[in-house]
Protein backbone atom coordinates (compact mmCIF):
# COMPACT_ATOMS: atom_id res chain seq x y z
CA UNK A 1 0.00 0.00 0.00
CA UNK A 2 1.03 3.58 -0.26
CA UNK A 3 -0.24 6.29 1.67
CA UNK A 4 -0.32 9.91 0.24
CA UNK A 5 -0.12 13.01 1.58
CA UNK A 6 -0.15 15.78 -1.38
CA UNK A 7 -0.22 19.65 -0.69
CA UNK A 8 0.18 19.94 2.90
CA UNK A 9 0.50 23.48 3.00
CA UNK A 10 1.43 25.39 6.03
CA UNK A 11 3.67 28.36 6.85
CA UNK A 12 7.00 27.95 8.78
CA UNK A 13 10.69 29.57 9.02
CA UNK A 14 12.84 27.69 7.07
CA UNK A 15 15.28 29.07 4.84
CA UNK A 16 19.20 30.60 5.06
CA UNK A 17 18.28 34.53 3.73
CA UNK A 18 18.17 36.88 6.34
CA UNK A 19 14.13 37.82 5.89
CA UNK A 20 14.09 33.73 5.79
CA UNK A 21 14.83 33.50 9.54
CA UNK A 22 12.43 36.37 10.50
CA UNK A 23 9.24 35.68 8.51
CA UNK A 24 7.31 32.59 8.09
CA UNK A 25 6.81 31.42 4.81
CA UNK A 26 4.43 29.13 3.00
CA UNK A 27 6.01 25.41 2.45
CA UNK A 28 3.55 22.69 0.92
CA UNK A 29 5.40 19.04 1.45
CA UNK A 30 3.92 16.16 -0.61
CA UNK A 31 5.04 12.31 0.76
CA UNK A 32 4.56 9.12 -0.28
CA UNK A 33 4.88 6.23 1.91
CA UNK A 34 4.82 2.38 1.45
CA UNK A 35 4.09 -0.12 3.98
CA UNK A 36 2.86 -3.72 4.21
CA UNK A 37 -0.96 -3.31 5.38
CA UNK A 38 -1.90 -6.58 7.53
CA UNK A 39 -4.47 -7.27 9.93
CA UNK A 40 -5.97 -3.67 10.33
CA UNK A 41 -2.42 -2.36 11.33
CA UNK A 42 -2.46 0.67 9.94
CA UNK A 43 -0.42 4.09 9.20
CA UNK A 44 -2.63 6.84 10.62
CA UNK A 45 -2.37 9.65 7.82
CA UNK A 46 -3.48 12.39 10.08
CA UNK A 47 -0.62 12.15 12.62
CA UNK A 48 1.75 11.64 9.96
CA UNK A 49 0.81 15.09 8.56
CA UNK A 50 0.56 16.30 11.94
CA UNK A 51 4.04 14.86 12.60
CA UNK A 52 5.89 16.86 9.88
CA UNK A 53 4.14 20.17 10.56
CA UNK A 54 5.39 20.01 14.11
CA UNK A 55 9.12 19.07 13.81
CA UNK A 56 9.89 21.43 10.78
CA UNK A 57 7.81 24.65 12.95
CA UNK A 58 9.75 23.60 15.56
CA UNK A 59 13.25 22.98 13.88
CA UNK A 60 13.08 25.87 11.89
CA UNK A 61 15.83 23.86 9.29
CA UNK A 62 17.94 26.35 7.00
CA UNK A 63 18.07 23.89 4.13
CA UNK A 64 15.79 21.98 2.79
CA UNK A 65 18.19 19.04 2.25
CA UNK A 66 18.54 18.88 6.31
CA UNK A 67 14.43 18.96 6.67
CA UNK A 68 14.39 15.95 4.74
CA UNK A 69 17.14 14.32 6.34
CA UNK A 70 16.04 14.74 9.79
CA UNK A 71 11.93 14.07 8.59
CA UNK A 72 13.44 10.92 7.13
CA UNK A 73 14.45 9.67 10.39
CA UNK A 74 12.00 11.18 12.87
CA UNK A 75 8.88 9.61 10.72
CA UNK A 76 10.71 6.33 10.58
CA UNK A 77 10.92 6.25 14.25
CA UNK A 78 7.42 7.17 15.15
CA UNK A 79 6.16 5.18 11.95
CA UNK A 80 8.35 1.92 12.00
CA UNK A 81 5.90 0.34 9.25
CA UNK A 82 7.11 2.74 6.88
CA UNK A 83 9.43 0.81 4.25
CA UNK A 84 9.83 3.46 1.70
CA UNK A 85 9.38 6.91 2.05
CA UNK A 86 9.04 10.06 -1.01
CA UNK A 87 9.70 13.38 0.41
CA UNK A 88 9.48 16.65 -1.14
CA UNK A 89 9.40 19.77 0.08
CA UNK A 90 8.53 22.91 -2.20
CA UNK A 91 8.87 26.74 -1.37
CA UNK A 92 5.95 28.03 -3.76
CA UNK A 93 6.77 31.96 -3.04
CA UNK A 94 10.32 32.25 -2.21
CA UNK A 95 11.16 32.97 -6.04
CA UNK A 96 8.79 35.18 -7.93
CA UNK A 97 8.52 33.26 -11.52
CA UNK A 98 8.74 29.68 -10.33
CA UNK A 99 8.32 27.20 -7.44
CA UNK A 100 11.40 25.23 -5.99
CA UNK A 101 11.01 22.16 -4.20
CA UNK A 102 13.74 19.15 -3.10
CA UNK A 103 13.35 15.65 -2.84
CA UNK A 104 14.44 12.35 -2.22
CA UNK A 105 13.34 8.37 -1.85
CA UNK A 106 14.38 7.01 0.76
CA UNK A 107 14.33 2.99 1.34
CA UNK A 108 14.62 1.19 5.28
CA UNK B 1 -4.08 -0.65 -23.81
CA UNK B 2 -4.24 1.55 -20.62
CA UNK B 3 -7.64 2.43 -19.27
CA UNK B 4 -7.85 5.68 -17.24
CA UNK B 5 -10.67 6.99 -14.79
CA UNK B 6 -9.55 9.90 -13.01
CA UNK B 7 -11.05 12.54 -10.43
CA UNK B 8 -14.12 9.86 -10.40
CA UNK B 9 -15.59 12.01 -7.54
CA UNK B 10 -18.92 11.19 -5.76
CA UNK B 11 -20.02 10.93 -1.66
CA UNK B 12 -19.47 8.00 0.36
CA UNK B 13 -19.58 6.85 3.92
CA UNK B 14 -15.80 5.77 4.61
CA UNK B 15 -13.48 6.14 7.67
CA UNK B 16 -13.58 5.12 10.69
CA UNK B 17 -14.10 8.63 12.82
CA UNK B 18 -17.78 9.14 14.86
CA UNK B 19 -18.63 11.52 12.24
CA UNK B 20 -17.34 9.65 9.10
CA UNK B 21 -19.11 6.73 9.54
CA UNK B 22 -22.68 9.28 10.02
CA UNK B 23 -21.60 11.89 7.13
CA UNK B 24 -20.75 10.81 3.91
CA UNK B 25 -17.77 12.87 2.36
CA UNK B 26 -16.86 13.72 -0.90
CA UNK B 27 -13.70 10.93 -2.18
CA UNK B 28 -12.09 10.81 -5.18
CA UNK B 29 -10.86 7.75 -7.41
CA UNK B 30 -8.76 7.48 -10.20
CA UNK B 31 -7.98 3.89 -11.64
CA UNK B 32 -5.41 2.83 -14.78
CA UNK B 33 -6.38 -0.72 -16.26
CA UNK B 34 -3.99 -2.49 -18.54
CA UNK B 35 -5.56 -5.02 -20.67
CA UNK B 36 -5.08 -6.38 -24.20
CA UNK B 37 -7.81 -4.72 -26.32
CA UNK B 38 -8.19 -7.50 -29.45
CA UNK B 39 -11.40 -7.99 -31.91
CA UNK B 40 -13.41 -5.17 -30.28
CA UNK B 41 -13.46 -6.53 -26.99
CA UNK B 42 -12.90 -3.76 -24.55
CA UNK B 43 -13.65 -2.69 -21.35
CA UNK B 44 -16.37 -0.35 -20.67
CA UNK B 45 -15.23 2.88 -18.72
CA UNK B 46 -18.94 3.53 -17.81
CA UNK B 47 -19.58 0.38 -16.25
CA UNK B 48 -16.40 0.72 -14.17
CA UNK B 49 -16.96 3.52 -13.09
CA UNK B 50 -20.27 2.92 -11.48
CA UNK B 51 -18.95 -0.35 -10.11
CA UNK B 52 -16.98 1.58 -8.09
CA UNK B 53 -19.73 4.08 -7.02
CA UNK B 54 -22.26 1.77 -6.36
CA UNK B 55 -19.72 -1.28 -3.81
CA UNK B 56 -18.09 2.39 -2.00
CA UNK B 57 -21.39 3.36 -0.97
CA UNK B 58 -22.98 0.27 -0.41
CA UNK B 59 -19.97 -1.13 1.89
CA UNK B 60 -19.17 1.78 3.06
CA UNK B 61 -15.32 1.03 4.19
CA UNK B 62 -13.56 2.21 7.93
CA UNK B 63 -10.23 1.99 5.79
CA UNK B 64 -9.03 3.07 2.48
CA UNK B 65 -7.05 0.02 2.89
CA UNK B 66 -10.19 -2.20 3.22
CA UNK B 67 -11.64 -0.33 0.14
CA UNK B 68 -8.61 -1.05 -2.36
CA UNK B 69 -8.56 -4.51 -1.40
CA UNK B 70 -12.06 -5.21 -1.64
CA UNK B 71 -12.31 -3.40 -4.95
CA UNK B 72 -9.44 -5.12 -6.31
CA UNK B 73 -11.28 -8.19 -6.13
CA UNK B 74 -14.60 -7.35 -7.59
CA UNK B 75 -13.19 -5.44 -10.57
CA UNK B 76 -11.29 -8.40 -11.65
CA UNK B 77 -14.18 -10.65 -11.17
CA UNK B 78 -16.89 -7.75 -13.06
CA UNK B 79 -13.98 -7.30 -15.63
CA UNK B 80 -11.83 -10.48 -16.43
CA UNK B 81 -10.13 -8.70 -18.98
CA UNK B 82 -7.91 -6.76 -16.53
CA UNK B 83 -4.58 -7.73 -16.24
CA UNK B 84 -3.31 -5.20 -13.79
CA UNK B 85 -4.72 -2.19 -11.81
CA UNK B 86 -3.81 0.96 -10.21
CA UNK B 87 -6.22 2.38 -7.80
CA UNK B 88 -6.25 5.45 -5.38
CA UNK B 89 -8.59 6.44 -3.13
CA UNK B 90 -8.04 10.09 -1.98
CA UNK B 91 -10.31 12.27 0.77
CA UNK B 92 -9.86 15.82 -0.07
CA UNK B 93 -11.78 17.00 2.61
CA UNK B 94 -10.98 15.02 5.72
CA UNK B 95 -7.89 17.43 6.48
CA UNK B 96 -8.13 20.83 6.39
CA UNK B 97 -4.62 21.35 4.68
CA UNK B 98 -4.04 18.84 2.81
CA UNK B 99 -5.22 16.02 0.36
CA UNK B 100 -4.80 12.30 1.52
CA UNK B 101 -5.26 9.46 -0.31
CA UNK B 102 -4.13 5.42 -0.48
CA UNK B 103 -3.09 3.32 -3.71
CA UNK B 104 -1.77 0.35 -4.50
CA UNK B 105 -1.26 -1.39 -7.69
CA UNK B 106 -2.42 -4.87 -8.69
CA UNK B 107 -1.12 -7.52 -11.11
CA UNK B 108 -3.48 -10.76 -11.77
CA UNK C 1 14.69 13.96 -27.33
CA UNK C 2 11.16 13.86 -26.19
CA UNK C 3 8.33 15.89 -28.50
CA UNK C 4 5.22 16.70 -25.92
CA UNK C 5 1.55 18.40 -26.79
CA UNK C 6 -0.43 18.33 -24.24
CA UNK C 7 -3.63 18.94 -23.75
CA UNK C 8 -4.60 19.39 -27.51
CA UNK C 9 -7.71 20.19 -27.54
CA UNK C 10 -10.53 20.13 -30.28
CA UNK C 11 -14.13 18.40 -31.37
CA UNK C 12 -14.79 15.36 -33.19
CA UNK C 13 -17.34 12.38 -33.75
CA UNK C 14 -16.37 9.73 -31.35
CA UNK C 15 -17.63 6.74 -29.47
CA UNK C 16 -20.62 4.21 -30.04
CA UNK C 17 -23.57 5.71 -28.22
CA UNK C 18 -25.92 6.91 -30.50
CA UNK C 19 -25.72 10.55 -29.37
CA UNK C 20 -21.65 10.14 -30.06
CA UNK C 21 -22.26 9.76 -33.92
CA UNK C 22 -24.20 13.06 -34.52
CA UNK C 23 -23.01 15.14 -31.89
CA UNK C 24 -19.25 16.21 -31.49
CA UNK C 25 -17.94 16.42 -28.21
CA UNK C 26 -14.80 17.55 -26.57
CA UNK C 27 -11.59 15.50 -26.66
CA UNK C 28 -8.04 16.48 -25.68
CA UNK C 29 -4.83 14.26 -26.62
CA UNK C 30 -1.47 14.44 -24.75
CA UNK C 31 1.65 12.88 -26.86
CA UNK C 32 5.66 12.55 -26.11
CA UNK C 33 7.38 10.99 -28.92
CA UNK C 34 10.90 10.03 -28.34
CA UNK C 35 13.33 10.85 -31.10
CA UNK C 36 16.94 10.94 -32.16
CA UNK C 37 17.37 15.02 -33.09
CA UNK C 38 20.97 15.11 -35.38
CA UNK C 39 21.93 18.53 -37.68
CA UNK C 40 18.95 19.86 -37.51
CA UNK C 41 16.75 17.72 -38.08
CA UNK C 42 13.73 18.00 -36.07
CA UNK C 43 9.93 16.91 -35.94
CA UNK C 44 7.48 19.76 -36.63
CA UNK C 45 5.15 19.98 -33.39
CA UNK C 46 2.75 22.31 -35.11
CA UNK C 47 2.32 19.36 -38.06
CA UNK C 48 1.74 16.54 -35.76
CA UNK C 49 -0.84 18.31 -33.52
CA UNK C 50 -2.67 19.04 -36.95
CA UNK C 51 -2.22 15.44 -38.25
CA UNK C 52 -3.94 14.08 -35.10
CA UNK C 53 -6.58 16.53 -34.86
CA UNK C 54 -7.60 16.23 -39.01
CA UNK C 55 -7.05 12.23 -38.58
CA UNK C 56 -10.00 12.06 -35.89
CA UNK C 57 -12.35 14.47 -37.21
CA UNK C 58 -12.30 12.47 -40.83
CA UNK C 59 -11.87 9.04 -39.42
CA UNK C 60 -14.75 9.26 -36.58
CA UNK C 61 -13.61 6.54 -34.52
CA UNK C 62 -16.22 4.68 -32.56
CA UNK C 63 -13.44 3.34 -30.06
CA UNK C 64 -10.68 5.07 -28.22
CA UNK C 65 -8.65 1.98 -29.04
CA UNK C 66 -8.84 2.11 -32.77
CA UNK C 67 -7.87 5.89 -32.45
CA UNK C 68 -5.03 4.96 -30.86
CA UNK C 69 -3.81 2.29 -33.18
CA UNK C 70 -4.85 4.26 -35.99
CA UNK C 71 -2.95 7.40 -35.35
CA UNK C 72 0.22 4.97 -34.53
CA UNK C 73 0.49 4.17 -37.87
CA UNK C 74 -0.20 7.27 -39.86
CA UNK C 75 1.90 9.19 -36.91
CA UNK C 76 4.95 6.98 -37.81
CA UNK C 77 4.32 7.00 -41.23
CA UNK C 78 4.03 10.53 -41.79
CA UNK C 79 6.72 11.31 -38.94
CA UNK C 80 9.78 8.00 -39.42
CA UNK C 81 12.10 9.60 -37.24
CA UNK C 82 9.37 8.70 -34.23
CA UNK C 83 10.79 6.06 -31.80
CA UNK C 84 8.91 5.56 -29.68
CA UNK C 85 5.16 7.15 -28.88
CA UNK C 86 3.26 7.72 -26.03
CA UNK C 87 -0.62 8.60 -26.93
CA UNK C 88 -3.60 9.57 -24.62
CA UNK C 89 -6.73 10.41 -25.71
CA UNK C 90 -9.22 11.67 -23.09
CA UNK C 91 -13.43 12.22 -22.97
CA UNK C 92 -13.61 14.71 -20.36
CA UNK C 93 -17.28 15.29 -21.10
CA UNK C 94 -18.64 11.96 -21.77
CA UNK C 95 -18.83 11.16 -17.86
CA UNK C 96 -20.47 13.54 -15.55
CA UNK C 97 -18.34 13.12 -12.69
CA UNK C 98 -14.92 11.64 -14.28
CA UNK C 99 -12.54 12.03 -17.29
CA UNK C 100 -12.18 8.83 -19.18
CA UNK C 101 -9.01 8.30 -21.06
CA UNK C 102 -7.35 5.54 -22.87
CA UNK C 103 -3.52 5.54 -23.59
CA UNK C 104 -0.67 3.53 -25.28
CA UNK C 105 3.02 3.17 -25.76
CA UNK C 106 4.84 2.02 -29.16
CA UNK C 107 7.79 1.30 -29.81
CA UNK C 108 8.88 1.21 -33.06
CA UNK D 1 18.70 14.69 -3.31
CA UNK D 2 16.33 16.24 -6.23
CA UNK D 3 16.19 19.83 -7.02
CA UNK D 4 13.17 20.70 -8.41
CA UNK D 5 12.26 23.98 -10.48
CA UNK D 6 8.66 24.40 -11.69
CA UNK D 7 6.96 26.39 -14.06
CA UNK D 8 10.14 28.78 -14.54
CA UNK D 9 8.07 31.03 -16.51
CA UNK D 10 9.61 34.12 -18.31
CA UNK D 11 9.21 35.95 -21.71
CA UNK D 12 12.08 35.02 -24.64
CA UNK D 13 13.15 35.06 -28.44
CA UNK D 14 12.78 31.34 -29.43
CA UNK D 15 11.59 29.55 -32.54
CA UNK D 16 12.14 29.64 -36.15
CA UNK D 17 9.06 31.15 -37.65
CA UNK D 18 9.14 35.20 -38.31
CA UNK D 19 7.15 36.31 -36.00
CA UNK D 20 9.31 34.46 -33.65
CA UNK D 21 12.68 36.12 -34.43
CA UNK D 22 11.25 39.65 -33.26
CA UNK D 23 8.22 39.16 -30.56
CA UNK D 24 9.56 37.69 -27.41
CA UNK D 25 7.03 34.70 -26.20
CA UNK D 26 6.11 32.79 -22.94
CA UNK D 27 8.17 29.94 -22.17
CA UNK D 28 8.00 28.47 -19.42
CA UNK D 29 10.93 25.58 -17.89
CA UNK D 30 10.57 22.96 -15.68
CA UNK D 31 14.25 20.93 -14.27
CA UNK D 32 14.89 18.44 -12.08
CA UNK D 33 18.88 18.23 -10.81
CA UNK D 34 19.90 15.04 -9.30
CA UNK D 35 22.87 15.23 -6.89
CA UNK D 36 24.71 14.00 -3.86
CA UNK D 37 24.27 16.59 -0.74
CA UNK D 38 26.90 16.55 1.29
CA UNK D 39 28.68 18.90 3.96
CA UNK D 40 26.66 21.40 3.20
CA UNK D 41 27.15 21.73 -0.24
CA UNK D 42 24.12 22.49 -2.05
CA UNK D 43 23.26 23.16 -5.19
CA UNK D 44 21.25 27.01 -5.10
CA UNK D 45 18.02 27.16 -6.94
CA UNK D 46 18.03 31.00 -7.03
CA UNK D 47 21.28 30.58 -9.17
CA UNK D 48 19.98 27.73 -11.43
CA UNK D 49 17.30 29.71 -12.17
CA UNK D 50 18.50 32.41 -13.26
CA UNK D 51 21.43 30.93 -14.80
CA UNK D 52 18.41 29.33 -17.52
CA UNK D 53 17.04 32.65 -17.96
CA UNK D 54 19.77 34.85 -18.77
CA UNK D 55 21.48 32.08 -20.85
CA UNK D 56 17.47 31.65 -22.85
CA UNK D 57 17.59 35.48 -22.88
CA UNK D 58 21.16 36.11 -24.53
CA UNK D 59 20.98 33.07 -26.76
CA UNK D 60 17.77 33.61 -28.36
CA UNK D 61 17.81 29.85 -29.75
CA UNK D 62 15.93 28.41 -32.88
CA UNK D 63 14.74 25.39 -31.79
CA UNK D 64 13.91 24.06 -28.23
CA UNK D 65 16.20 20.65 -29.13
CA UNK D 66 19.45 23.62 -29.25
CA UNK D 67 18.37 25.36 -26.22
CA UNK D 68 18.03 21.71 -24.05
CA UNK D 69 21.69 21.03 -25.21
CA UNK D 70 23.18 24.32 -24.98
CA UNK D 71 21.95 24.23 -21.15
CA UNK D 72 23.08 20.95 -20.32
CA UNK D 73 26.62 22.29 -21.10
CA UNK D 74 26.27 25.61 -19.25
CA UNK D 75 24.61 23.86 -16.27
CA UNK D 76 26.58 21.35 -15.67
CA UNK D 77 29.91 24.20 -16.46
CA UNK D 78 28.11 26.44 -13.76
CA UNK D 79 27.31 23.77 -11.07
CA UNK D 80 29.83 20.99 -11.26
CA UNK D 81 27.68 18.99 -8.51
CA UNK D 82 24.91 18.33 -11.00
CA UNK D 83 24.75 14.21 -11.60
CA UNK D 84 21.88 13.91 -13.54
CA UNK D 85 19.60 16.71 -15.06
CA UNK D 86 15.95 16.68 -16.73
CA UNK D 87 14.65 19.45 -18.83
CA UNK D 88 11.85 20.80 -20.05
CA UNK D 89 10.99 23.67 -22.11
CA UNK D 90 7.35 24.36 -22.83
CA UNK D 91 5.95 27.19 -25.16
CA UNK D 92 2.40 27.65 -23.92
CA UNK D 93 0.72 30.04 -25.80
CA UNK D 94 2.41 29.16 -29.45
CA UNK D 95 -0.21 26.81 -30.48
CA UNK D 96 -3.98 27.85 -30.17
CA UNK D 97 -5.25 24.12 -28.89
CA UNK D 98 -2.27 23.10 -27.22
CA UNK D 99 0.78 23.58 -25.12
CA UNK D 100 3.92 22.19 -27.24
CA UNK D 101 7.39 21.10 -25.09
CA UNK D 102 10.73 19.19 -25.28
CA UNK D 103 12.60 17.52 -22.74
CA UNK D 104 15.53 15.77 -22.56
CA UNK D 105 17.48 13.70 -19.70
CA UNK D 106 21.42 14.43 -19.61
CA UNK D 107 23.84 11.59 -17.34
CA UNK D 108 27.00 13.28 -16.39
Amino acid sequence: MQVHIQDLEFKTIIGILDFERTTPQKVTVDLNITYQYTNNDFINYAEVSQHIQQQMQLQEFELIEDALLSLQKSLKKSFPLIEKLYLKISKPEIMSNCTVALSETFNF
